[in-house]
């Protein structure tokens, strides 16, 4: 079975946020990994995006109601209706997470990754917790996750 | 953006149920769309493993915590931790449904797919609503769900 | 701990349908119980207002993200915004379901009730099953539920 | 309608947060309040137990699949099946929350409180925003939660 990668943060990100999740969702398809986030915009349509241009496969777990709520590169928009419970969804099917900066909506995925031991690495994201290992730039980032990569998930 | 047809049934399903979600499976990667089921045993894992004999795409929606719980033949296992409430996941995840069989959680997957205008082929499945259309054969069942697939979901 | 007993029906409901499950609610409540439903309109508004007319206790799970999406009979609106998930929680909650009338959502309650183990008594409901005791007038309902409610969920 | 107070807090809890907890949940009863909880052990038990010692009203919210969870104080058990995606019921459920002490479980209950705009008031909590607002006591925690309580949610 593939490496599943999530990458969470905000859909109101900066440029340079969304230059970062470009390249780490390039790096992950890169690395043969498949890509997991919330499908929608701003780091997570720049993830989608960076992996598609690697030909990577991208999963979007959707909290609305219509594959339409799905940024152009999610190949597979999983649709919840559930809101912001689906944050929990994209962390439990990770083998590891990368955090791009983040508003709270990151915040509470982050929380749930530490809370069910799920590794993160993070680029520019909350400091909440010394198990939240920090990354220079996206490629380390991408590779800190495989490294970790839980595989017993 | 690919069709992703989702295919419902038990995890202790008959022989006789086993062979048509195999072909069932088949059919729908040869066609080139995407599976999704709830990535268990039975009927789904039947279904997964005649997609992957024709080079196509399985996504189960785990109920449970792990990936160890997925079917040997899902690609992508969608960890949703949220027990049956991981029904309506599947059903609005798909562009069109196929029930196989089925015991009560099929019939509760049935129930939302009425309520939530998915278009179901029933094969040999609850008859309770002249909505479902009602296929003879597995190859039959594809087409249909492929022909009453839903674009705008 | 007190006896939790299940309203479940549909937001179109007919008078008949509104007048029944009003006497359910308020027999649920005179037997004192407590009462949990969808917290809509419907049988669910007809069954709440019964029951406070006998001053009992009412849950009304929400499907939506706001308080205001309860009907004014609700002393407790526990909001999901998980939309349909939400039905799954109405019938984990209780010890037992009556059900009145129905569409498809209470369908996919029927389901999950017997799926789980949740003893059912139905007033003009589906009968998709032996298991759904059938019951002739609001009072004798009430009275099977509190027969038949499961003490070890 | 009543005001609904969340609590939340570790399961884990240390005695002076047990202390904490029980003051609260007695202070919330005793100013007519609902108390919502996660409805297990720890702080949640000790703040159900301060509410019924003031005859007040407690939901616990339950991550699990039965009623046999939930601590000895609760009177409505909420049972989801849904793990830690209940964390969002509660914060949903709440007009305002008092946070005590509390792990990364908690952590994720303040990022959706933060998300979604529903007033948290800290005892020794997570500090991650100036939007969570510092009380002393128990009684001003509470004091500070009836003030702050939503009433449009």
């Amino acid at each position: 079975m593939k490496i599943i990668i999530g990458v969470i943060g905000t859909s109101q990100a900066t440029n340079e946020e969304l230059k970062i999740a470009e390249e780490v969702g390039k790096e992950i398809a890169k690395n043969n990994g498949i890509l997991v986030c919330g499908g929608e915009g701003g780091v997570m349509e720049a993830a989608c995006k960076g992996a598609k241009s690697a030909n990577g496969l991208t999963i979007g777990v959707i909290p609305g109601f219509s594959a339409r709520d799905a940024n152009p590169y999610v190949d597979v928009p999983v649709i919840t209706g559930m809101s912001h419970a689906r944050n929990i969804i994209v962390v439990r099917t990770s083998n590891a997470i990368i955090a791009i900066g983040g508003g709270y909506g990151t915040l509470s995925e982050i929380a749930f990754a530490l809370r069910l031991g799920v590794p993160i690495i993070g680029l520019n994201t909350w400091e909440v917790s010394s198990e939240i290992k920090t990354a220079s730039t996206p490629k380390e980032a991408v590779k800190m996750a495989y490294n970790l990569a839980r595989s017993d998930n």
